[in-house]
């Protein structure tokens, strides 16, 4: 686009860039970025430069961390009996979201994905092992997401972990809290069967 | 969410800041731009920064630009007989692209909407009519958008300008390419038979 300043169809580019980020929601957003005041958009500016400048893994869980170990991991309340084995920090999110949990964690970084290229020895899974091998925990949670990769690297880790004294679990799959058994999936109804529980 | 790095939860904020970017999406983003490549990540922020440090307002017809006069006014080629007044940089953007237009353009920077609290003073208007007043324009296109606001904001200035031996265009309104006539509302179909053209 000739009749644009560069500045503005370089910030269109890279904002398009962005996961679901279409040309004309890059142009509404640089156009926002333009519009608003000065200090706003430069602390976003600031905001993007800052996380990959302060933020890094915890040496222990692989959360993310502005400290050599996360929050939880220097949590001395947390129950470290248990540990939740998830894919990515915003899994982890989820999962202290819910305020149900209050073991430990440790993020894979991935799943295990054949078909696209990601294999064990990409994710953190050699410090999963030497932290069950040397840790005192009771109970392994998988909470990996409820996919075919995400169920693979559960079964996965679950083989790497046999050898070890400890519980391996996983999330309970059944009917969503909220949701309608008329639109739930085959999937799903056969799930929520085959675990149900007693009343 | 206090197991986030404080960078991070920072970044959700300011993503979740922006036109259309719930706190979801917003988490996405700041997760991918902690997993993108390093200099990914820093030219998005370098591109936010140059976008408020570089871009001006053309002294002409307030289009964005990163030199006095923005590359439209700046090019001897364009007609400069007519003069084209859209809303926003983004409209003459679209008008661009379309190719069917070689004049000059005047931004408006906004609209008049009373309700918003936005008057005539607030936008380029008097500029405008300076412009044509001691410009040499024969033709002045109204591609203000053809919403209550839009429409008002042309009949103001189509008012503004009646002293000058100008003539005064709008865009046409009708049934638009490739749409069918099936979903097109009952102002549309009204502006279609309204304007019905010479086959």
């Amino acid at each position: 686009m000739s009749s644009h300043a560069g500045a503005v169809s370089q910030l269109v580019d890279r904002l398009s860039q962005l996961p679901g980020i279409g040309r004309k929601s890059a142009e509404r957003l640089a156009f926002h970025l333009l519009r608003v005041r000065e200090d706003e958009a430069l602390a976003l500016a600031d905001a993007i430069r800052r996380v990959r400048t302060d933020v890094r893994y915890c040496a222990a869980c692989f959360n993310l961390s502005e400290q050599e170990y996360c929050q939880i991991c220097a949590d001395p309340n947390r129950d470290a009996t248990r540990l939740c084995v998830v894919e990515q920090p915003r899994d982890l999110l989820s999962l202290e979201a819910s305020g149900a949990y209050k073991g430990l964690y440790h993020v894979l970084l991935g799943r295990i994905a054949p078909l696209d290229g990601v294999t064990p020895d990409q994710l953190t899974i050699d410090a999963l092992v030497e932290r069950v091998r040397t840790g005192n925990f009771s109970e392994i949670i998988m909470a990996t997401n409820p996919t075919v990769e995400g169920d693979g690297t559960s079964l996965y880790l679950s083989n790497q972990l046999s050898e070890f004294p400890v519980e391996i679990t996983r999330l309970a799959r059944g009917i969503t809290a909220g949701s309608v058994l008329e639109y739930a999936n085959r999937e799903i109804i056969a799930d929520a069967l085959t675990g149900r529980q007693k009343l």
